[in-house]
């Protein structure tokens, strides 16, 4: 009757609660609902979750969603997480739930839109979407700059923190999605960004191990991914060449 | 030095952020940003919210933005607000966390893409954009059906509460930008959802007199708009029978 993280590591959120709790040394048991197998559409998991998306914990009967809400629970109802992860400072905090809110309609929209459209969706079989991964892009290169001059503007982590907090595992989860773009776009996109690219080396050095380890799947994933998309750029040169 | 809310009532976060300081008797001074003057762009405020847009405040040296990290921050920093809004209690709590990072990409995110993109943007000289008001409705509906059949179906208000929290305020105002359609379009929207408009009708309630007295410049406007659309949609009407 512990804490059970529902939880596919393809998923960005996901990824930040379970590494989370790593880090944190919590005991919990990690059930993998698999979103490509559509896992998260079975009556089960809807009792857990009804909007049928990932990541879910249960703490006994106790049933919660949304990843950052989640974060903040798991800092308060288990001891011995340390205070810079959720400091109970009221204007820390604060500013830490400033950043999140942001993150909704900013990094994370512009990320899920550039990324679902133009690699994930085709990659299992859905249709691409270049007008909506465009659309994406651009919400995605505007955040990266209101990170890059704003809320790394004070300090080595967001909101002027010298450690990270929980915005920070989960935003910099958001970003590593663009693992599955190619490197030439993942380069071009991130590369103007010095402060970001900083802060994503200093979050993964401050989770190591459980950083590296649990991205294992998008590491596989993303090589897979890219000689899928290499060999048919390769058809189609080969066709326009014929 | 005290509490300043940075706001323009036509926007909604901005009416649940000076609802709520006026229904828990707080002392604040309302700074109007009127965003069709374009004045969230003005250096000045600005440096206040470096995203340009409302509600923002400052107390004292202290600033925020973002509707629901303003609204926990005024629970926990002024003293007298009844628990109800933000309850201590940890899985309480952990729900209104839920709720409103759910409101984000989902009744928020739809709202603002159907009223936006087919009423305030041609209204304001910007271009209609049918396809994206489209697709707001379409998040709209869903957003409405999840708020029936499951926010709302433990109680009066979202997440089995007898008595509102600030996620209730915080929808709720969303949900009023819905007036700014034709009626015929807002009752198509509205009407199949029966507990939604109870939950509507109990917050603004619970909400009285300030609830009605801070939409008073929507209802205002409302009224232009609507006349507006009906001379146009006459003009119309009588070109297509000449």
């Amino acid at each position: 009757m512990g804490l059970k993280v529902y939880a596919d590591r393809m998923s960005q959120p996901s990824r930040a609660v379970v590494i989370f709790c790593k880090i944190n040394g919590i005991d919990f048991e990690e059930i993998r609902i698999d979103i490509f197998k559509k896992q998260q559409f079975s009556p089960e998991y809807k009792a857990i979750n009804p909007m049928s998306l990932v990541p879910a914990i249960t703490d006994g009967r106790f049933k919660l969603f949304e990843s950052h809400a989640i974060l903040i629970y798991i800092c308060c109802a288990f001891p011995g997480v340390a205070s810079h992860w959720y400091p109970g400072d009221l204007a820390k905090r604060a500013k830490i739930h400033s950043v999140l809110d942001w993150h909704h309609s900013n990094l994370r929209r512009g990320s899920v839109g550039l990324v679902f459209n133009s690699i994930l969706a085709p990659v299992n079989g859905f249709p691409s979407n270049p007008r909506a991964a465009k659309e994406g892009e651009k919400i995605l290169l505007k955040s990266l700059s209101k990170l890059e001059t704003f809320w790394l503007k004070d300090g080595r982590f967001l909101v002027g923190s010298s450690q990270p907090s929980i915005a920070d595992l989960s935003l910099v989860c958001e970003i590593m999605q663009l693992e599955f773009l190619s490197e030439k776009d993942r380069n071009r996109i991130l590369s103007p960004y010095k402060k970001v690219l900083q802060w994503i080396d200093d979050t993964k050095t401050a989770t190591a191990p459980h950083f590296d380890e649990v991205h294992g799947i998008l590491f596989k994933a993303q090589k897979v991914i890219r000689e899928r998309m290499k060999a048919e750029s390769g058809k189609s040169e080969l066709k326009s060449k014929l």
